[in-house]
């Protein structure tokens, strides 16, 4: 199917992929009397008197703000604030459908930092949770630490740690099905954007000790031209602190990821990899190398972001649940045990299904998975004390 | 009923009056594909290309956002932002039931007007018109005019133009019974803010030619203390430039409207006034003069907001068909003739069924009432070169 051309037309016909209904009757003057004036005013004061009945009394409980400034969206890049709203749209369209959580798509009239960090928070005593989406780097890491030292919900930008949840999991069953150790490994990120430095911290939590993060300049290291992010990143990265190519990065890993650009991993890199290893190909629509290609070369388990290969790593495996259990519980936020439990409820769902070099990964339509994620992370949360419930 | 009672304990119940749901089934692979990646690509580059797309691509041409900051919530006052919100959510259930509008409610977390006028025009790309509602005078006026300066979408602050606008119809209808020309009645407006100020202004463009803005300090004039709102009225109302208490200036005029407060109008006054009086006390929830007493003191035809006696003058009338029509013509703003012709399609409809001193204005729960305004408004739209349909 030519999904540009079908999706086009069905996005003319749909007129919106999201709808605001009515949850209640208003037939009568009494309906009136109470879901509007006069009888509104007592929930009102209620909430006046005390916040926390903010959530209660009106749909904050349920729902997330889907926001986005439109300057990352999708591998478009920065096509301006209305023309990514179809994304956020179909975001919405998944949260409703995969964990019944309330999700409204808001896009933003401004790249300044300060601006979009400003506007979010005025408006955060709207919702129950904060999704970011498609910012770009490394801008959307300074919107998402300010945004969550000052609001009072969670705040997650998906394109990082939804990612990096749902490549931790499958890392943790690729590496069981090979038997390897995850402090042993030898890992390489290929690009040093939001996902792959999100996927790269994430992977360090997890326990990867050897990990090497590289971008467009060669792998992350003193002297490499590098933004503030990655910096960080390579400190706590290439513990040989060793500069060097792509190509070098992968002789002798035993992981790779890919979160970059098609086709830039030739077969000759898959072969200088270690016996048994586990390439994760993610660039979408065009991988960084072909499945069949990464397969013939002897990569051992292969994963990409297409639904039309084995081990597709898609991210609505894990934000439907991760808000799902934060709202459960009232989460002030959403933190780095959250975000492990969530890779670690993922793994065992497919672990207990039988592990395989092409079943790594809970498939997207499984029912399971938005219950398990979602009650992992509010006891995660529970545990960590950010539960407000 | 004890509706605070019964209301609180409905909203508990509830959880939230609005839902955001999927107008989309998203049950396979393909299903994906089309409504988020890849597919989603072709959507969002087409608005990139053609911004008007937004509006057909995305939900934004059905959409409006009913935002608040909590500082004028019903007659309780200064609130708080997430305090106001069961009201907004009800706005938007009024919205969705009376005139299939999706509407979303946003509070914002700022009182200063700069601040409020630019986080609502950054968000403004997500919505096909905004209502503001409960934000106090005067800093009302000035947030409507400046966004309706700088927003591509309609701007309606409804406790201003609603009022007015059911007001005005009203006042058409209840001139026909006691068959005064509007040109000759003097009409007595109490309260200042800003549904008394809106009142004033709308009553002019209907055509009333002696009319006296009254607020705690008197009549406003010369010399009186007014915001710059109630100045720009004095100039314009109070032909004979007089000053004087509100039972100087009902003695010998033909129509009282009350958006002020409780029992603040004597039998006395109502005496004073000419014959056929027409008297509306719409304090709520306890008006100006309590309707039967105002009947004792010789008014001949009484209306209040409330919906336990006839004549109810209910925003609900105005505010679902304005937006109904402004929508569908895709408006780029709600001006003057729009809302005119509101009012005229709201008396006329009262008209046709025989008019009485019961009855002035459709019922609320008149199913006539959205479709008959949206087509005058949207006519409106079109001879006044706002539409964009």
């Amino acid at each position: 199917m030519d999904y540009a051309k079908e999706s086009a037309r069905l996005h003319e016909m749909w007129g919106g992929k999201i709808e605001v209904v009515s949850r209640v009757n208003i037939n009568s003057k009494d309906d009136l009397s109470l879901a509007y004036t006069p009888g509104v005013a007592q929930p009102c004061l209620e909430i006046q008197k005390d916040y926390d009945r903010s959530f209660t009394l009106t749909r904050r409980h349920n729902l997330v703000a889907v926001i986005t400034d439109g300057t990352a969206v999708l591998g478009l890049g920065d096509i301006g604030p209305e023309a990514g709203m179809p994304v956020m749209e179909g975001k919405c369209a998944l949260f409703k459908s995969f964990a019944d959580v309330d999700a409204f798509p808001i896009c933003i009239r401004s790249k300044d930092v300060d601006e979009i960090v400003r506007t979010i928070y005025l408006i955060s005593g709207s919702f129950g949770g904060i999704n970011l989406e498609d910012i770009s780097a490394p801008r959307c890491f300074e919107i998402e630490r300010r945004l969550k030292e000052i609001c009072d919900i969670p705040v997650f930008h998906d394109d990082q740690h939804g990612t990096a949840i749902v490549v931790g999991a499958a890392v943790l069953n690729a590496l069981r099905v090979v038997n390897k150790k995850i402090e042993n490994v030898r890992v390489v990120v290929n690009g040093a954007g939001s996902a792959g430095i999100a996927i790269a911290r994430h992977l360090l939590t997890l326990g990867v000790q050897h990990l090497k993060l590289v971008d467009r300049n060669g792998i992350l290291c003193e002297g490499v031209k590098m933004n503030p992010a990655q910096a960080e990143l390579a400190e706590i990265t290439n513990p040989e602190k060793k500069g060097g190519t792509l190509a070098d990065a992968m002789t002798g890993s035993d992981v790779f990821i890919g979160v970059s650009a098609p086709h830039i991993v030739t077969k000759d890199m898959i072969r200088s990899m270690n016996e048994h290893s586990i390439v994760f190909p993610m660039a979408n629509p065009i991988p960084e190398i072909e499945p069949d290609e990464a397969k013939a070369a002897g990569a051992f388990i292969v994963g990409t972001g297409r639904s039309d290969h084995p081990n597709q790593i898609n991210n609505v495996l894990a934000f439907p649940g991760i808000f799902r259990g934060a709202l459960d519980v009232r989460a002030k936020e959403i933190n780095d045990s959250m975000k492990l439990a969530a890779s670690h409820a993922l793994a065992d769902l497919a672990s207990e299904d039988g592990l395989s070099a092409d079943y790594i990964l809970p498939l997207a339509f499984d029912k399971r998975v938005g219950p398990a994620v979602a009650s992992a992370v509010s006891k995660a949360a529970r545990q960590s004390n950010v539960a407000r419930l």
